[in-house]
């Protein structure tokens, strides 16, 4: 866990951390969010897996599920590409093609950036700038209240599945491999969040896995989530990972889905208004439990679990 | 001039472009400027020569220096890292002491970012928001007017000159190390621009040479601009480079100041009111020569020579 060791030292020598902590900060005299994320070849892509199109969407998507976590419309992209001497045009009239295609979805202008060259790989790193979508609730991961729902709005497991089957040449559906190669942030649950009457939500992007998410928000909010496991929507076809395809859907990551806590009240507004949205209560917020964080049927994740099973972008050989 | 191209294929690639070209965007939405600059280990730095807080200064000084050159002042960063494996907590420590250092020099607060891992070297990614100086100059690099004086404020060719001798262990003075180590973003030269009452002013830094600055804007005014070499200041230290020092003054880059255009009133009201800034006139905005865009005594720099001599971040060797 050498990322919450890092986070640790920079909260201890920056004198003002008030911005830091989440996923996306809100800079309150522009009234605005702002996020950045950064992809390295070897750490989280391979070439050999991707093309320079579907990568770009990618990175852009990365970050605005950011935004679309905070909800947050996005408004503004800047581009840094940091790029080996053998690649030519091809890869940036290719990476550009992707972002044009999110250009046009999201109706986001890139506002710069720049291009280095790169004495090892490619490095992409995107901040991405939106606004507040109108009215919206406030949002904070401390959120969560006793007795919400906890719910999603999208399968779980299909990336980390994805990347498993593309590593060892195992055949898979395109909607999994797509899935991987192609996210898409929730940008259409985030604005339909935004829409809801409630003052505060507690929500959080899936990017480093559902677990993950459900740990971070019972912790912050001094609660425990319950759990139960054949209310998680996944695609059944990664159950051919064997004995472990839970694992993929608990910790795999890479979903980019929102994961969020909803009064029945509100969860039934959200599933009325918003008929197009696969929307799945997965688990109720309790009382906080001392033994653990969140519970899964009879599976525990307290801080030691945790500690061992979540993401970790310093050690993961994708 | 592989970037140039690059930006070509973006432009071509894009629908809309209307925010690329400049250091710096101007979000018009959010009356706010943002850049964003990268610097790649084995490319922007070598970590034989710099300590990791020099190093965060800098990359934070960078960003700040293309505000600086769109009389913008700087509020938030924003830093991603991907750091190789066997950097650890010391590399954090000293790397956010760098940022402390800038963030109460510029009373600026850091908003976010990300920490991943690198399969290479170390990736600084900062990316700035600024504010308009209160009723500043509105700034273009093809704002420059015949019979301006073209203006610059600090000594040019130290960076590139420290370079040489970090790599060939010469020695120099510990001002030309820190010229290139610590580089310091011109803000004083930008605020004081900004109170000007003028209402449109050329402004460029020059990151990538003194040469680089003086060859835009020119061009993108549609003018020529005739420079006389001994009115350049630079320190004689850099004479030791041997009979190529010029050199070093025109292309080397990573100097960091601002290169502007102003009227002779205006000169003289910037000069009166700030006795602290070193202000030198070292040329004079001509019209357009169709032989040249920019003349220093009698060497003259077109497209070619341009394109043969300018900074080049995909084939430089530092």
């Amino acid at each position: 866990m050498k990322e919450l060791q890092f986070l640790d030292v920079i909260n201890k020598t920056l004198s003002d951390t008030s911005l830091l902590g989440d996923d996306c900060a809100y800079l309150k005299d522009f009234d605005q969010y702002v996020t950045q994320d950064t992809l390295c070849e070897g750490v989280h892509f391979d070439l050999k897996y991707t093309d320079f199109e579907s990568l770009a969407q990618k990175a852009v998507e990365v970050n605005i599920s950011d935004l679309a976590a905070n909800l947050a419309e996005p408004k503004y992209i800047s581009i840094s590409l940091s790029v080996p001497k053998s690649f030519d045009n091809n890869f940036i009239k290719q990476f550009y093609k992707g972002v044009e295609k999110c250009c046009e979805k999201y109706k986001i202008k890139v506002c710069g950036g720049d291009i280095t060259g790169s004495k090892s790989g490619l490095v992409i790193s995107i901040c991405a700038v939106g606004k507040s979508i109108y009215c919206a609730p406030k949002v904070s991961r401390s959120y969560a209240k006793e007795n919400q729902y906890v719910c999603v709005t999208k399968n779980y497991g299909s990336s980390a599945y994805a990347l498993h089957c593309l590593k060892n040449r195992y055949k898979c559906s395109d909607k999994i491999i797509e899935s991987h190669l192609v996210p898409k942030a929730d940008m259409e649950v985030s604005k339909a969040l935004g829409k809801l009457k409630c003052n505060q939500i507690a929500v959080m992007d899936s990017s480093d896995g559902l677990c993950d998410a459900l740990y971070k928000i019972s912790k912050a909010s001094d609660k425990s989530i319950d759990i139960k496991f054949e209310d998680i929507p996944y695609d059944r076809e990664i159950e051919n990972y064997g004995k472990n395809y839970k694992d993929l859907i608990f910790w795999g990551g890479e979903d980019y889905g929102l994961v969020f806590c909803l009064d029945k009240n509100d969860f039934e507004q959200l599933k009325n208004n918003n008929p197009q949205i696969d929307l799945y209560k997965i688990g109720i917020v309790k009382p906080k439990n001392k033994n653990y964080f969140v519970k899964i049927d009879d599976m525990i994740i307290d801080d030691k679990i945790f500690e061992q099973k979540s993401f970790n972008h310093f050690e993961g050989d994708n």
